[in-house]
């Protein structure tokens, strides 16, 4: 959407990052005071927003190291022989690596050797900007986290500063990088933004549907070997009174059988753009041989990951309001500031989790094995399952263990949702080509808690409560704020 | 999409349509020679097309005749009364309404006692001037239709011009109009048309989906109890290797049952937008209580119902181009002008057909039996199953009768689908509402044929042929023509 990305950015290279005030894990890490840039071989000119607004948008190739600087490779997962071996999948365009998940998995897959580029407007950052928002964590600019990684592990990330939706653009990045797997997190990913308004209904669905569109165009047009890893959601299915499978379903009907997409109850605007992804990417694996991974991701926690903890400009945005934030993150922040648990209705909504360690985990997983061309493949991406009711007697215990009183109350559900329901998910495929969960303890929910507890100043508890309704949502613009 | 609607139009009241040359079918009719015309309580200033570019469209009251010159209403199917009764179904809002299947639909109902009000941007004739295709009929603008009508039947069609992504003007047209209940044509309804190049994928996508999602927030906003009848296709199930059955399929797995959506396998960004369509519909029944009919239509032929033969202003559009033509019309028109038919592939593709008559008959009938409020109801809208070298049989026999000598050839198949393949699927619940179908005959197949031999002077043999390939479509903008 061309008004929300009016983009223009500069870039200034200074001595890396600032000192960090807390020990770092790797003490090998080297802290240059000079570095040496170059500058990408494409140089991009003024690019035509989507929407046909003259406005332009600025691509940065912020810290593109010359390869003889390169960390040694480290792949950590079986590459499958039979797709093609380690070298067609060096090359990672992480779409959305400014976000959660993508900032995450950006830095992971550098870590591991990959080359990696990261794609992204910082659309996200402006959503918090026009919601009075604010992540827990104090965030740093992706410059400077780029900045950082590089500093630290010697490791660069390219970065292209623009809209998925306006394909010029992607072409360029797309002919620029030469991605051998597009991880694409470039979505809005909040289902509360979704149920705003008409206006965040709509940009909602047109900015990932047709941005995901462009991107399987870009994958045809320039790199058909590209594999794609999209980021689906396990909220796809609902909450079906039948077990979930991963992706299709063997149906016997009538005295015949047939294998079959596993049928989607999505249950916000944003949930079913997810669903409109999937049977898009679906078509193009059918038609034009894509070869395509969909993450049907659970509900992610916590903040920290191997990398990001390195150094705190690096530290990954952790979101608590009751648009962005997620079940358990959103609880540990309540109990941190004696704010009571807010619990959605009867509590029974039971849903998919995995630890963030567990995300970036995946989609290396996911890369280092790719689909088959003209695959589509679905892997249900979380590690267990939990009740509202649970995570809040989970929180609540390991609170009392650090000395907080933490209460429990239900507000009206904003949702539309079943409360109490039948849920048994499939989720082995990732199992099986090598996921090691981090599975919910109480060390982890402790760790969490302390690191809310850290940063609990900078809570506004006006954000805390839902305030976005399912049923009430009109067509009027509207902006949710106290 | 602005570009393709900067539309301004005028209208110009005269008396009446000019004298047709062939007798009528209704002798009592009246052609007045002068008309009262009353404008809307709504005038329309300048309203801003979806884009934000400064363009007008003008919104054209053509024909709202004061109630009082109403003929009186024909209502001919029951209505359900638990659902409300015949009051609350009495002003219908046609969107494409210009189209083949609306045009057809909009005087149906208007004919049998509705308020009828069109609205339609007028983009499906501009898609022919930009890809050098006219349709085998000549056929009348809008307002010399609209006209026709009333001078033919008394009867007034409310006419609003705009684009149903513009939401404030689809607003307006809501505000003023008050529907009872929403036939929704107004999509881009061609598969190989959505196929020719990225900008015409990802316009049919956003075209149908966000207009969609308009009518929905119009309808939540404005008319909470109104009706939507929505067009979906029989494309959207694929063809799996089980019965289809009508939008949803009990499925017992694991020792548990549930009753879910049909599992959909969409083959084109056409149909692909319709199942995103249908499930955004779904939620919005569920979260707002939207009631809602889903017809999953197959694949329509024949160009005369009772009202369009009335006039020939009031003649049906008839396509026979590889773009937009359907098969049974295009080999009429081949089997006309002596072009061998052509059959895609092995031909043994099968799906489900019907007659025009009958689209505008299941209309009727949903419209006079609405769905419950918070009810998706899916309707699967076909009469017959044909494979496609069944038709060219039936074709071929038919013009033999008429002296023609009609020749079949296969071509490469420009789709990516499934040449032989099981197809069986249940169309019992608008029979069970009272449809009468017209089914494929030998005489309705002679009149067809000669209706093609009378316009076969008209025949761009040039655009007969397929120009459209599923798996080589790019990304660069393309014009299919010659």
């Amino acid at each position: 959407m061309a008004h929300l990305l009016s983009t223009s950015c500069s870039l200034n290279f200074s001595s890396g990052c600032r000192p960090y005030t807390k020990p770092l894990i790797q003490d090998s890490l080297v802290f240059p005071t000079s570095l040496t840039f170059q500058t990408s071989k494409t140089p991009f000119g003024k690019l035509l927003l989507h929407g046909g607004r003259s406005q332009s948008t600025c691509t940065v190739h912020a810290t593109t190291l010359s390869p003889s600087r390169e960390a040694p490779k480290e792949p950590s997962y079986g590459i499958n022989e039979s797709s093609g071996g380690a070298s067609k999948s060096q090359r990672v365009m992480v779409i959305g690596g400014d976000g959660y998940c993508g900032w995450a998995t950006a830095l992971h897959l550098s870590k591991k050797g990959y080359e990696v580029a990261i794609v992204d407007s910082l659309v996200r950052r402006l959503f918090d900007h026009q919601l009075g928002l604010d992540s827990l964590t104090p965030i740093s600019s992706i410059h400077d986290r780029i900045r950082c990684w590089k500093s630290l592990t010697g490791k660069s990330i390219e970065l292209y500063i623009g809209d998925v939706c306006d394909f010029e653009f992607l072409s360029e990045a797309f002919k620029s990088f030469e991605p051998d797997s597009v991880v694409h997190f470039g979505e809005q990913r909040s289902a509360p933004y979704s149920m705003i308004d008409r206006s965040r209904a709509v940009f909602t669905q047109q900015n990932n549907v047709m941005g995901t569109l462009n991107v399987l165009f870009a994958i045809k047009e320039f790199r058909e070997e590209c594999h794609l890893v999209k980021l689906g959601t396990m909220g796809e299915y609902g909450t079906p009174n039948i077990d979930i499978e991963e992706g299709y379903i063997t149906i016997t009907h009538n005295g015949r059988t047939d294998t079959l997409p596993y049928p989607k109850q999505a249950s916000s605007f944003y949930h079913l753009s997810k669903v409109h992804d999937s049977n898009n990417i679906a078509f193009t694996c059918k038609a034009w041989g894509i070869r395509a991974t969909d993450l049907n991701q659970g509900v992610v926690y916590g903040v920290r990951t191997d990398e990001t903890e390195m150094h705190e400009e690096l530290c990954n945005r952790f979101d608590y309001d009751g648009v962005f934030g997620t079940a358990l993150n959103r609880f540990c922040v309540q109990a941190a500031v004696g704010h009571p648990l807010t619990v959605y209705g009867k509590g029974g909504q039971t849903r998919g989790y995995l630890d963030i360690r567990d995300t970036v985990q995946c989609v290396e997983i996911a890369i280092a094995n790719p689909a088959k061309a003209g695959e589509f493949r679905v892997f249900n991406q979380f590690t267990e399952q939990f009740s509202v009711n649970e995570l809040a007697a989970l929180v609540t215990k390991a609170g009392e263990k650090l000395g907080l009183d933490v209460q429990t109350t239900s507000v009206p559900n904003p949702r539309v949702e079943a409360e109490e329901h039948y849920y048994n998910a499939k989720h082995t495929k990732l199992i099986e080509l090598g996921l090691k969960p981090h599975l919910l303890s109480d060390s982890l929910l402790d760790s969490l808690l302390n690191f809310t507890i850290k940063y609990k100043d900078r809570v506004d508890t006006k954000q805390i409560m839902p305030s976005v309704s399912w049923r009430k949502m009109g067509a009027k613009p509207r902006t949710v704020t106290a």
